[in-house]
C-alpha cells in the first residue's frame, strides 16, 4: 500500500478501558446491588457479592473488567447440556492480552499470618502494570510489545473481604499508581458474581494451558468459549469445585491459530481436560483427595472439556475432547 | 469493613431509566418503524405495532422499557425446540423490581362503555409511581423500601389504540406527573412487537406465580428466562393464546433464592405450568372453554413450562417441569 | 388517532449510521487489530484482514457497517450443529433496506487488465447513494421511497487490497461525495473478518433470492438468520466455498411477511437451497465443476438451508428445508 499513509491509532490501555467500565458500575451500583466504598488509603473498593448481594449482572460486568475491556461476556440460553441451559459465553478481540495479561488470576497476594492472614489471587489489568509474574516473561508479551501505560489500576479478587491496607499499599506501589487511583473489585467464590466471573475464564484457562504446553502464544489470534453457569454453593470447596467443573466437564473453546498445522494438532491433542491424570471425578473430590494441596493437582486438568482449533495456515480444524453431562450433574447436583 | 466509608450511589428510578430508553426509541423511530405522536393533553404516544408496522426490534426495546431499564431482552437462536429456533431471552439485575414493580400488567385501565369502551392492562414503570395495585402491599416492596421518585412516567399497553383522553388524565394524576411528562407505548397482541414484549414476560410470570404462592419475594435474588418467539396471529384470541403457550409449554426460568431449601423445593414443586388443572391444551382452547372469562382460568396455569431453582443457602438446585414441543406446535402451527 | 399530531422523526441515513460505526472502529483500531490509512485521494481505508490480522470482532463490526447500522450481528454458541457450535446471528429492524439496499454485494467494481486488474464486489451503504444497480429498480425501493441522503459514503469490499485510485474516484463520484468523505473497509474472503461478515449475509441471501423469485420485497417486514461460523481457509476457492456452505447447508432464516398466505407458501417452497439443481456437494466443488464460471451456477443455490416464513395475514407459519450437518462437515473439514 505505497499509496496510503497509516493513521496512528489511540492507545488501548487495558487499565483505562477497565476504568471506564468501573465508572459505569459505580453509576449503576444500586441496580447491580454492589457496594462502593473508599478504603483507608483512598482506594476504591467494589463489593460485588460479599456484604452486598451482587448477582449475575454484577458478575458479567466484573468479568469484562477482568478482561481489561477487551472481551465480551454474556449469559445466554444454550441447549448443549439440556439440564443446565444457561451458559456464560466469552469472546475477545485480543485473547492473549485480555486473558493472560489481564484475566488470569496469577498475582498471589498475601498478608499476615494465622487466623488474620489474607490470601487471594489477583486478576485483572493491574497485573499488566505490575508485571511481577513469570508469565510476563513469555516471549508473546515481548513479541506483542505489550506494556500498559496509565495512571489508574484495576484489580479483581476472588475474596469475601477487601485486602488489608498493607496489601493495598503494595499493589498500588507495584502498579506505579497512587492508592486513590487503584480500584479493587471483589466477590467470594460462593457468590453469584463470583460464579459468573470464574465461569467466564473458560477461554483464559485454554490459553493458560497452551502457555503451559509451551505453544507460542503470539500464534493464538482469536478465540471464544462457553461454560454452563455453575450454581453457587455456600461451602468454599464445593463452590470452587463447581466453577472448575463447569469448565473441565462442559467448557467449550474454539481457537484460531497461525503456524504449522502439526503444532495446532499437537496442541489440540493435549488441550482437553480429559488428557489429565486427574480427570474423571468432581473437582472438589480431587481437591480433597490431595488434602487441599492445590499444587499437587495435575495442572493439565485446568482446561475446557471440548476444544476446537483451526489452523489458519491450512484451514484445517481439529476437534478434541467432549462434554461430560453426567460429571457436570454430579458436581452441580 | 470498618476501615471503609460507603459512597452514596445515584438513584435507580425505573421511570428515569425508562425515559432514557424512550428517548433512544424516539431518535430511531424511522428505523424501528414506530410512530411518535403527541396526544391531546401533551402526552407522548408511541405506536409500536398498531397503525405503524413496528417489528421485533421495536418489541425488544418495548420490553426493556417495560422492565424499567433493569432487564436485558434479546432475540437469539436456541436449539431447545428445533422447530421454533428463535427465543426471546430475558434477565434482570433486580428481578423483583424489574418484573413485578414494573413489567407485570397489573394496572386495569378502562373508560367508557359498550362499543366505544376502552379496556387495557397497563404495565411498565408508571405502575410503581401510582402504586394502586394490591401487589404493592407485598412485604417485599416494603422490605426493599422501593418507591420510585421522578417527574416522568412511562406506561406500556397491550392495545391497538392509544387510551382515551380521560384515561390519560387519570394515569398522569395517579402517577403524580403532568400529562406532558407521561409516555404511553402501545402495540396490539397481534403485532410482532406485541408478541416479543409478551414472550419477554416469561421471567415475570414465574415471579408473579411465586407471589401468588406466597413465596417471600425478597428472597428471589436473581433470575433469567427464555421462551420461543410466538408467531403473531391476526385474531386476538389466537394471538393471545400463542403468547401464553410460548411460556406455558416452552418457557424456561432459572431463579436463585435465599432462605431454607425446603421453601425453594416447595416453590419449585408448584411453579411449573404442568401443575395447573388447565394444563394440556393450547391456551386459546382453554380460553374458549371458559367462554372468554379470564378469571375462570386457573391462575396457576400462567407459569413457565420448566423451572430451575437454586437455593443459595445450601447450593441445591431443583429442576421441575418440562418443555412440551407438541403442544407448542399445536399452538403455533 | 385524530386527537394526536405526529412528531417528525430524524432521518435514518444508512451512510450516516455506518459513519458512526466506522468512527468507533477507528477509535478501537488497535484492539480490533485493523489498519486505518488515508489513500491518495484522501479516502479512508480500513484493512480488517489483509495486511492486518483483524479477527472475529473486526468482522462483526464490519458486518454491522455493511448493514448500514440497521442490523445486529453477534457470535453465539448454538447447539444446532454440535460439531460447529458457534454461529453468526443476524437480525434487522428493517431487513429490506439493511440487507438489499446496503449489505448485498451487488456493485461490480473493476479496473485495469491482466495481472494488475482489480475486481471486487462492493457492498455496504455506499450502494444506496450510487443506486447504479438494477436491484434498485425493484418496486420495493420506490414503494419504500428510500433514498439515502448524506455527505459521507461507506463501501465494503471482499478484497485482499484496497481499490486502485481510479476506482476510488469513480466510487466517490457515483456516490456524490468527495473522496475525503469516502470510507472503504476491506478484508479478503480468507480472513477471519471476511468469514464472519460473509456468514452474516445469511438473511440477505434469503431476501435476495426472494427478489429473484419476484416476491414483493415490501411485504418482507421482519426477519432474522443464523449460520455456523465458517473456519477460514487460505485458498480463495476453498474459503469462498466454506462461507457459502455455511449458509447453503446450515443457514436458518425466519421471515415475517404480509400479503396472501399462498404467496408466503409459494416463497417458502422455492426458498431453501435444497430446491436448487446444484444442491448436494460442497460449493467449492460446484464452482470447480463449472470451471470457475460463477454465472453458470444455478442462482437458486444461494439461499439458506432451512427457511421459516410466517404469513402475518393468517398467522400461518411454513417450514421448509433442513440443516445438512454432513455436507457442512465435508466443507469445513
Amino acid at each position: 500500500m505505497s499509496q496510503s499513509s497509516p493513521i496512528t491509532s489511540t492507545a488501548n490501555s487495558i487499565n483505562e478501558r477497565a476504568a471506564a467500565l468501573v465508572e459505569r458500575m459505580k453509576a449503576e451500583a444500586l441496580e447491580l446491588r454492589i457496594g462502593i466504598a473508599r478504603g483507608e488509603l483512598g482506594e476504591t473498593l467494589i463489593d460485588a457479592g460479599a456484604e452486598h448481594v451482587g448477582g449475575i449482572a454484577a458478575g458479567l460486568r466484573m468479568a469484562e473488567v477482568c478482561m481489561g475491556g477487551l472481551g465480551v461476556v454474556s449469559l445466554i440460553p444454550n441447549a448443549t447440556v439440556p439440564r443446565w441451559p444457561w451458559s456464560v459465553a466469552v469472546r475477545s478481540s485480543d485473547p492473549v492480552i485480555a486473558c493472560l495479561a489481564s484475566q488470569y488470576a496469577g498475582w498471589r497476594l498475601s498478608d499476615g499470618e494465622g487466623r488474620d492472614a489474607f490470601m487471594a489471587l489477583g486478576s485483572g489489568p493491574a497485573r499488566a502494570l505490575a508485571r511481577g509474574e513469570p508469565l510476563f516473561e513469555n516471549p508473546a508479551f515481548a513479541h506483542l510489545a505489550y506494556a500498559d501505560s496509565t495512571t489508574s489500576a484495576t484489580l479483581v479478587l476472588e475474596s469475601a473481604r477487601p485486602p488489608p491496607t498493607a496489601l493495598v499499599a503494595k499493589v498500588a506501589q507495584e502498579c506505579g499508581v497512587s492508592p486513590e487511583h487503584l480500584t479493587i473489585l471483589y466477590a467470594p467464590t460462593q457468590s453469584l458474581a463470583g460464579s459468573v466471573q470464574i465461569a467466564a475464564r473458560v477461554l483464559e484457562v485454554a490459553l493458560h494451558k497452551a502457555h503451559e504446553l509451551k505453544f507460542p502464544l503470539e500464534r493464538i489470534l482469536d478465540g471464544m468459549g462457553t461454560a454452563p453457569l455453575p450454581p453457587p454453593h455456600p461451602d468454599f470447596v464445593a463452590a470452587m469445585g463447581r466453577t472448575n467443573d463447569a469448565i473441565i466437564y462442559a467448557g467449550q473453546v474454539h481457537l484460531f491459530v497461525s503456524g504449522p498445522v502439526e503444532d495446532a494438532r499437537a496442541l489440540a491433542d493435549q488441550l482437553p481436560s480429559e488428557r489429565s491424570r486427574d480427570y474423571g471425578r468432581p473437582f472438589a473430590e480431587v481437591f480433597r483427595h490431595f488434602k487441599g494441596d492445590f499444587y499437587a493437582i495435575d495442572p493439565m486438568l485446568f482446561s475446557p472439556a471440548q476444544v476446537t482449533i483451526t489452523a489458519l495456515e491450512t484451514g484445517e480444524t481439529v476437534h478434541r475432547g467432549q462434554i461430560n453431562p453426567s460429571l457436570l450433574d454430579a458436581s452441580f447436583a
